[in-house]
């Protein structure tokens, strides 16, 4: 813990974010528990919340998990006028023995302190966090939906609260979690989501943020989305340089499946060079695609034995997609996410110049599998849910809330 | 206005942000005044604040001006997950009669537009706007400190508060503007600031948001600051690729002059690439740069005569500095901004690879003029000032609150 120095010269420590003295406070009245596949994705309320302050002098407060209510915050905050906000996103879901399980929590609260400490936020216990969220799950277990797909989505959200409009790092900050019932993110998940490649706008830089979960990452996106929506596209494939470089797709992380002469597959996505968020479930893709890669025998994946798996993480340009697409070899891409888990991707919009170079037009990449799932998204698919669900107990990655 | 069509078919016009609408509801007791000289910047709350909301269907809300207080906000707000954040600086003085004046405020209403639009938030009436906030200030006029170098800093501040954690545009907002006293930016102003040079970490890219003035350019610079500070410098200088290309210093745009073999001053910025803030006192130190240069003997800046004024904007290289320096004719480096208005740079940290290329130096290039303003900075900082104030009516930027 930070340790100032007091005046009189001794050490002054801290509070630190300490679970052991969360405190629950019930609603009086709980609300009704809406129909699963009516939901509208975060929109949904449910009876609690959790939270906790951090004040310069005295450290963390004792976490709160209380009615869900709004915040009362000074207009000046940190947080409105210079986005000092980072956030997480985990799903719950009920287990096979019908505990809920998360998916790698302490993969979220290491990449939580790690978006804090971007922003110049104070550092917290990652292990009294994910204490706390799990007894907020606890709390809200009846809001689990039970159906396949949906799952109870937690944002753990870490804001700075200095009332000053001081351009600098704020001092004080609030930590909160809200949970909320969702179903599956696309309305066309099994069609797969069309994709714009931009370079126009740009996500992120190298010396940038985009390595970082921060609110700030996301609207830029927000207006070019609504262009790409007008064209016919559900996302931004986020491009970077004149060379095209693919870094992110909307807000997931990109993969691409294509054939090798010598009958193998190889499996491409974007390097973690700063410009890209670190996504757990990329890293879990990669995990697996590896593993499976290693021993084919082993039948990690449900793929077939035959198909030899080859990894690269690279630099990869949408001016190869259009190549591979070309020459018939592109067999699917697809995104990773924790909001998605894997979505196919089925067809890429890449704006190019027409035979003259002046106008331009949009001209699509489309996959040699289809608009679905192709074998290694749905193996992929089959894998992380069955981990996710706990079925499937791969390398502990479902974590169980006790 | 948007016009959405109803469910009817019938054009459904919602309510714009209307000034005349404007309700006053006065604090029952004032605060005391801190003594001038006293305020830490930016942290002083007045006795009211401006305040409206934008409904998608209803439209813009009556504006009102009410004591000042806390927001009330759910914790799925856009504007805490997603940063649509978007802010001014204006400054209101009392005026040679007496009266509070503003400078240029139409062009900070115009930005404010243009930061919205970019972050995918509501238009609003921009004179409706600006007559609102002269009403705030008339409401707040015993707060404007008399002193020289002091003012009252105007925040107007807008930010999407649809209550949904979807990543996506938000469709409601509330604009606000608060007010706050406030003295000279830099303790150490009349020596001038320091500023390390970074490209570790980028401000601004190509494609990227540094062109508006939007809450979330500000945040990513907050830990790099605290190591420029821990290292003795007071503010950044902003850079851009291998060439180390300036875009801007700390939260200021940037000028550096230049002795040129003729016995003239080249002054030198870096051009509005979409990297770089549009400042408003920028604009207005090119346009009187260029009054002055088209005609020295109209004695627009008070420089000498014979000193002929060339004006560059064009992209910039701390290594041009560095080189600059060395040759001995690097006369003076200055910022620009509403904070600040014109404020030497008394030198800054370029860091270099020493004589083996492996461990990083840094190597301070200094400036001519000494530390505090040069020539070309006290001309800017006198006329501008003089704008500000209304004692000089140059091309009408000092508007009167009445």
């Amino acid at each position: 813990m930070t340790s100032p120095p007091q005046a009189n010269g001794k050490a002054h420590h801290i509070a630190p974010l300490d679970a052991s003295l969360l405190t629950i406070q019930r609603a009086e009245t709980l609300k009704p528990i809406p129909e699963p596949g009516t939901y509208i994705f975060g929109s949904i309320k449910t009876d609690h919340m959790l939270i906790m302050t951090f004040d310069p002098v005295v450290g963390w407060s004792a976490p709160q998990i209380k009615p869900y209510g709004p915040l009362s915050l000074d207009p000046s905050s940190n947080c409105f006028q210079y986005c000092t906000n980072v956030f997480e996103g985990m799903k719950a879901i009920l287990g096979p023995d019908g505990t809920p399980v998360l998916f790698r929590p302490e993969d979220n609260m290491r990449r939580l302190q790690s978006s804090a400490a971007r922003m110049a936020l104070p550092p917290f216990d990652e292990a009294a966090l994910l204490a706390c969220i799990k007894k907020l799950i606890m709390t809200e277990e009846r809001w689990i939906p039970a159906p396949a797909g949906h799952s109870l989505y937690i944002r753990p959200t870490l804001i700075g609260t200095t009332p000053s409009i001081k351009v600098g790092a704020s001092k004080h900050a609030t930590l909160y979690a809200l949970v909320t019932p969702v179903g599956p993110y696309f309305a066309t998940a099994t069609a797969g989501v069309s994709l714009l490649a931009v370079n126009e706008h740009v996500r992120s830089w190298p010396g940038g943020t985009g390595g970082f979960k921060l609110g700030l990452n996301y609207s830029p996106g927000f207006m070019p989305q609504q262009t790409a929506a007008a064209l016919g596209y559900d996302q931004i494939l986020w491009l970077i340089g004149e060379n095209k470089l693919i870094t992110e797709a909307g807000a997931m992380n990109f993969f691409a499946v294509v054939e090798r002469d010598d009958g193998g597959l190889t499996i491409v996505t974007p390097p973690l060079d700063g410009t890209i968020l670190p996504g757990i479930v990329r890293d879990s893709t990669l995990v697996l695609l590896r593993a499976h890669a290693a021993d084919t025998s082993a039948k990690i994946l449900n793929l077939p034995a035959d198909k030899a798996v080859y990894v690269e993480e690279r630099a990869l340009s949408v001016n190869e997609l259009a190549e591979w697409a070309k020459a018939g070899t592109l067999l699917e891409c697809f995104g990773t996410g924790t909001a998605v888990l894997v979505v196919a991707i089925e067809r890429i919009g890449d704006v190019v110049p027409d035979a003259d170079g002046k106008v331009k037009k949009v001209r699509n990449i489309e996959m040699k599998a289809g608009k679905g799932l192709g074998p290694v998204g749905q193996a992929m698919w089959d894998k992380l849910l069955a981990s996710k669900e706990g079925r499937d107990d791969f390398r502990g990655w479902a974590v169980r809330c006790e």
